[in-house]
C-alpha cells in the first residue's frame, strides 16, 4: 500500500493505538492512547471515535493491543478464547446498535474459534485474534483506496471533460468514518492525487453538521481545494454549472440499489437529476444488502429532535421555539434510478437499464 | 379589519411605539419602548426588528412617535419639512442597504412635500406625516390578510381534496417580518383560521436559522399544528406523501415569475416539481420589479463565511474547521416555470402557459 498523506484517526503499530479525538474537532487535534479493550469501549460509548467501520475497527484493535501487552496469561486455549469472546461482548454492548461492530465481533469469535480448535497454547490463540483485528484494519483502507482508485479512472472514462472536476459530497466518508482514506471523500481523495480535482464542496450536513465539523476538516487537512455550503445550497451551486458530479456515501444500499444514506441524500440526487450531473454512490460491498428487494424494506431511523431544537447538534443552547415538533429521520432513501452509478472496491457497478442495477449478477462475477 | 390573535412584533398606537425583541426569540418576549427616530436607528441597526417591510414600517413609526410627543416646535412649516426630511435621512442611514426602508422614506418625504406646500403651520406637516405612517402600517397588515385571503380560497379551489393541507414554507414571512400576519406565513394563518390546515411544516432555513427561531416561534404562539425540519429534509417529507403545497415569500419577483428568495427556495421547488406538489409564492405586489426581464438579472448577495462556520448565525463558537472556504449566497433564483402561482393582495397570478407569467397583464388589469 501506498504512503499517503491523508488525515489518519486510526493510528495503530502493534502494541499501540491512538485515536483522533472526533470531539474536539475541528478546534483541536488531539490523539487519545488506547491501552485497552476498556479504553476502547470508553473511546466508542463517549464518541472519540464515530462511523461505522471506524468505531468497528477501533473495538478490534483496542482488544489486540490489550493481548499484545499481556504480561503473563495463566490459562489454556479454551481461557484465552473465552477470555477474548468475552471482552469483545463488552466492546459490543458500547454501541448495542452498531451493526458492523457486531459483524466484526462475529468474525472475530470465528477466527478465534477456529485458532482455539488448531493450537494449543494460549499465545497462538492471542496471535492469531491481533493478526485478524491487523487484517481488518489493512482491508478496510485497502478497501477504500480500491474504491478510490475505480472511482478516479470511471470519472476519467465517464466525463471525457478537458477540464478538471468539481465534486460535491455529503455528510462525512473520509478518515473519520472508516479505518482511513474513505469512501465517498477515499474518491475525492484519489481524484485529486491524480491532479483532476477542480475543487470539493462539501455540505453542512444538517443537523449534525458531520460535513463542516468534519469533512471541511479532512479537506483543509489534505491540502485539497474545498468549499463549505449549507445543504440548501446545493441546488444553486448546480444551477451555476459548478458541480460536475455528486458522491455520496452509503448506509445500506437494497439489492435493486435503492440507498439509505446521510438525510438529504435523496434531495441532493433529486438536484443532481434535474441538472443533468451524474451522481455516484461510493461504498464498500458489505454495504450491500441482498436480503432487502427495495429501500422500501429499509427502516428509517428518527433522532433526537433537540438536533435541531439545540445548538452543536442537540449539545448546545437551545435555538428554536419551545414546544415545536421535530421531524429529525437519520437517513432517506434515494431510489436506484437517480443513482447513475455505485462504486465499490471490485468496480464501478453500472445499471442494465435507465433505472435498475443488476447488483446480484456484479457481486457474483466479483466473487469469481 | 378583524381582530386576530396572530403574533404581533409592532405594537404601535398614536404616541406609542413597542418592538419585539427578535434578537431574544424564541428563548425570551420582550417588547422594548420607542420613543423616537434614535430609540428606532438603534433597534434596526441593533436587529431587533427585521425583515424588509418590518423595518420600514418600524422606522417611518419611530418617528411618528417623535413629532406625537413634540411638546413644542416653534418653526415655520419649512422647518418642520425640514425637521422630518433629516430624521428621515438619519433613520436610512441605519441599514442604508434596505431597499424597503429607503423606498418608505422617498414616499414619506412626498407626503412632507405636499403637505409643506398646502399648510400653514408646523403641526399640520407632523400631523400629516402621523397620518402617512400610520398608513402604512395598516396597508402592509391589510395587504398580508388580503393574500392569506386570496390564497386560502384559490388553495381550496385547486387542491379539491376532502382532507385537509400540509403546507411547507421556508424561512420566516410572518408577522416578525412584516407589519404583521405575514405573506407565505400568513396564507398558512388564513388556512389554519378556516379549519382547513393538517399541519405546516418549517424549514430550519440555514445557515441563519430563521425558521427554527422565528417561524416556529410564530406557529408555536399561534397554536398551529407545525413540525420543523432540517432544510436537507423537505425531499424525504414529500416523498412520504406528507406536503400537499409548498408555499414561500418572496424577495424579488421579476417580470418573468423567476423569484428570489431565501436560498434553499430553488432546491425546495426541484423538489416539488418532481413530487406534482404545487409551489407557490406569496408576495405583495411591491416585490415585483417589471424593470427586471428576468432572474438572470437578479444580483445575488453573499454573505459572511461565519454564518456556515460558527454557530448561531456566525454569532457563536467556531464549529467548522478552520481555512475552510465557504459559499454562503443568501439568495437564490426559482425558474417561474417551477411556480405554480404567484399569491398577491389583489388575486392569484396564474400561469398563461406551462412556463410563463403574464405578470404585467395581471398588474395593469388588477390597477384597473
Amino acid at each position: 500500500m501506498e504512503a499517503d498523506n491523508s488525515l489518519q484517526s486510526i493510528l495503530y503499530k502493534r502494541g499501540s493505538l491512538q485515536l483522533l479525538d472526533q470531539r474536539k474537532l475541528p478546534l483541536e487535534t488531539i490523539y487519545l492512547e488506547i491501552r485497552d479493550a476498556a479504553d476502547g469501549w470508553s473511546a466508542i460509548r463517549d464518541m472519540v471515535v464515530r462511523g461505522a467501520p471506524a468505531i468497528a475497527i477501533a473495538a478490534a484493535l483496542s482488544l489486540a493491543v490489550e493481548v499484545s501487552n499481556l504480561e503473563a496469561f495463566n490459562g489454556t486455549t479454551d481461557d484465552a478464547a473465552f477470555f477474548l469472546n468475552k471482552k469483545l461482548e463488552y466492546l459490543v454492548s458500547s454501541r448495542p446498535t452498531a451493526v458492523n461492530l457486531s459483524d466484526a465481533a462475529t468474525k472475530l469469535k470465528e477466527v478465534i474459534s477456529m485458532a482455539a480448535t488448531a493450537a494449543s497454547e494460549a499465545p497462538s490463540i492471542f496471535q492469531a485474534y491481533i493478526e485478524a483485528a491487523e487484517i481488518m484494519l489493512m482491508d478496510d483502507v485497502a478497501s477504500n483506496k480500491a474504491i478510490g482508485s475505480y472511482g478516479v479512472s470511471f470519472l476519467r472514462h465517464q466525463l471525457k471533460s478537458s477540464k478538471k472536476l468539481s465534486i460535491l459530497t455529503h455528510c462525512n466518508t473520509g478518515s473519520l468514518a472508516t479505518a482511513g482514506y474513505g469512501t465517498a471523500l477515499g474518491v475525492i481523495r484519489a481524484v485529486h492525487s491524480e491532479g483532476l480535482l477542480e475543487r470539493a464542496y462539501c455540505t453542512e450536513t444538517r443537523p449534525f453538521n458531520q460535513g463542516s465539523r468534519l469533512t471541511a476538516f479532512e479537506l483543509v487537512h489534505d491540502n485539497i481545494p474545498a468549499t463549505l455550503i449549507a445543504d440548501s445550497a446545493a441546488a444553486a451551486l448546480m444551477k451555476d454549472g459548478r458541480v460536475d458530479a455528486v458522491i455520496v456515501g452509503a448506509d445500506r444500499v437494497a439489492a435493486n440499489g435503492d440507498t439509505a444514506n446521510k438525510i438529504g441524500t435523496y434531495s441532493l440526487s433529486l438536484c443532481a437529476m434535474n441538472h443533468h450531473i451524474p451522481f455516484y454512490v461510493a461504498a464498500p460491498l458489505t454495504s450491500i444488502d441482498l436480503s432487502l428487494y427495495s429501500g422500501k424494506e429499509i427502516v428509517i431511523e428518527e433522532r433526537s429532535p433537540k438536533e435541531l431544537t439545540h445548538s452543536r447538534g442537540g449539545l448546545g443552547e437551545q435555538v428554536a421555539a419551545s414546544g415545536i415538533s421535530v421531524w429529525n429521520p437519520a437517513f432517506d432513501v434515494t431510489p436506484a434510478n437517480l443513482i447513475s452509478g455505485i462504486i465499490t472496491e471490485k468496480g464501478v457497478i453500472t445499471k442494465i437499464s435507465s433505472d435498475a442495477f443488476d447488483i446480484k449478477d456484479f457481486i457474483e462475477k466479483a466473487a469469481k
